[in-house]
């Protein structure tokens, strides 16, 4: 906390080491993608007891609303995705928070989607947090829109791979009564078709018919939406298909200029 | 969230994007200090009309709190010191901890202490918190041990020249009655010697019985302590001068191989 | 030089240190520039004992030898465009040379510029070097087609900004007897067509008559032509205006795949 | 070459581009080795039909000659070690030089060992160079005296290794008629001792009385000489054990503060 006004610093005995931090500016004009993760967030699963897979399910909601956060304290974001216990920002090309210092970047991101993370908790669920969660952050550059769009097609690509594998293994853990094991192996060498066969024939589930957000995970976007008869901005969740041509060319203004 | 057996990515085509990701590993054989700082705490301090400098203080204890949580957490941390708004955390020099890569310590330490701070916050501090705290962390490398100490001592030093003035002018302002302005006006250009006396001649302070936390800050330390009667290692925190070289022949186990 | 068969390094007491190279590649899906300037070459010219500017215009033909040589030899090298005594080196962007290293890209452009340059003087000069010359090179890194035009044009501008200028002063030292103090008083705050008028006028120049490897500089690609009755890939010296956008449609290949 | 005064630059519209040059500074109180590795110096060698092994031990007085050259011009480097085809070049730990810029201080050693290697070739060799010679160069840094040492040590025992295959290769292959094939067969799995056994009993040669130069490599240091009746600086040629701690003892100037 600082009260002072700016004084001269005493202490230049010492003050040499500050020449020891260095440089990490970003490269201009490229995309710079922060992904943070859950750190053992299987380990954490365990620790809540969650009944799966509904419980896991609720806490993507606590997800979505930490990175809710993280996207109105940093404007420059102009796309958020999350699925699992991880989250991408994405930060429009142009941007210059923070100089673009690739730490202050990464570290923002990462400690305000943590403590909103905690404090977003007891909205949504109904049991308290066993112990502080931890995430990591990474900081990737994409220097093409089409680099950018193919690393958003891999990770949802990485959502619909998991919960189909996911939804299928504890149905048949929790409703055919298979231990684990036989589950992984009734599993195993399966294709997504043998999956979504499996779910329709033994359970009479259709795929494609559970919720958008756990096949597709949450897309957050700025949209400018009326409320009551004003229109202002707001971070928008869907859960649509991003890999299509069609998600871009409805939301343009994600890699234009400005939004 | 990974229950899946490690599977074969499907998603072939996106694949490419992860080798953007570039090696941030950090060079060996050097202390790798990352240090933690309050994103606009003097805003946060206000939002909390926090009673000066008391509640202030008061936050410091929910500071070492977090740190504790931290070191607990990560074992090659070999020493912390905390103060103000402030963490910098020591990894021993020949720690392989996540292979060195830089991002994953420093978003690991400041995630878990963004996290651990708001979780500790009610079990020091009377009143909830305004919004969620956001910290920014990085990571310095400091060759030699004596880069080291004096890394640690220009933090202690900063300390000891914002305390002084802090004390003093929440004294001139609460018991003075003096304005903001008036207080910074009388305080400007004044040396530390003239602060002592101002404080002692006008309140009645001598400033070298305040609180050594105020006036020292934190250091965190692993000692092996008798609980009972048994032994173990805890984290215990220190209000000691590390700027002397009585602190580190008294704690030679810091700069030793292993804790 | 390595005559031995691939043999197990005995010496393992030692070998630890190599774990200290740090990994130094270059993102993916960027332009890569080599640029490399002669070191203190306005003191080099001066050992030389140059005649003005001839001499120092033939010392261009032995950077365009020694950059056709760098060419030949790194095939990812798409186009390089030199002036005065700096050259700069484009690799397409895709470039998997040498791993896309940066300190193996850097110094092999570097050093073999460096040799060739000292190869090909004696082919080029009538008096022999002085002394070893040595030049730097910086590698920097363009994410869009139109930042690597634009680097290209800043530094063909900065040919024309040097050239004219130059081409006055000398014409005044060395036709009309005024001391360099004088000439360059007479320059000061000139713009471009002043210089030109002043030329015409007093020396009767039409400046864009001038040589124009001296007003643009040297640009090299890889051009298809035919030798005998065989067509063949050579090493293209151009003369051109790269700022217009006629440039860029007339040699198209220079941004495509693959050349 | 820059004849001109400081002039302000026009072309603005371009000069953004120089933004994306990155701070390349090297990390402070860490020494700075460079290597310089010849590239393909095999298919070199071959290209000059060396005769073997004595040719090729012609060209180490050329590495000499031009890491000495790089020596005079860098007053900050210490130490240079040089055996085959490489060299390392060792900064001092405290130096500005560049402002410890890494691509600035790799190119200008890598440059003008080059440059030097090539001027220096005819001074040394009997029949002209093939084509113009290549080396690449890399910066490690090394925090500590020890792993400095080390790092010495590494290339040192390299070299030992390397000579005493290749002593022996070359004795079985020119004297005794083998194959290349068959000396390789004959020498695989072999011991030093083993190798030094067999140049004894076969050849009637004591491999600790050839040249020290071919067995411990070319180590240059800054040394006061006598030089009629003056003292001064020069740069001298050693051929010692520095794997040894007596090497250290008996030069001291080279960790020192200065030389």
């Amino acid at each position: 906390v600082q009260d002072l006004p700016k004084r001269s610093m005493a202490c230049s005995r010492f003050e040499y080491v500050k020449s020891f931090e260095q440089d990490d500016s970003i490269l201009p004009n490229v995309w710079i993608v922060i992904r943070i993760d859950g750190k053992k967030f299987h380990k954490f699963s365990k620790a809540h007891d969650f009944e799966k897979p509904n419980d896991e399910n609720g806490t993507l909601n606590v997800m979505n609303a930490a990175a809710t956060a993280v996207m109105q304290e940093f404007r420059d974001i102009v796309l958020a995705y999350g699925q699992s216990d991880e989250y991408s920002f994405v930060f429009r090309k142009e941007t210059a928070s923070f100089k673009r210092r690739s730490a202050k970047l990464l570290t923002y991101v990462t400690s305000l989607f943590s403590t909103s993370y905690v404090m977003q908790w007891s909205k949504w669920m109904n049991l308290p947090l066993a112990y502080a969660p931890c995430f990591d952050g990474r900081v990737v550059l994409y220097p093409s829109e089409q680099n950018l769009k193919d690393y958003l097609s891999w990770r949802q690509a990485d959502v619909h791979v998991n919960n189909l594998y996911n939804t299928a293994f504890w149905k048949l853990v929790l409703e055919k009564g298979l231990t684990n094991q036989e589950a992984e192996a009734k599993l195993r060498g399966t294709f997504s078709a043998d999956k979504n066969e499996l779910l329709f024939q033994e359970f009479g589930i259709n795929y494609n018919n559970l919720p958008a957000m756990y096949r597709k995970g949450t897309i957050l976007l700025r949209k400018r939406v009326i409320l009551g008869d004003k229109s202002r901005q707001a971070i928008v969740p869907l859960h649509e298909d991003l890999i299509s041509s069609q998600f871009w060319k409805q939301h343009t203004e994600i890699l234009g200029k400005y939004v």
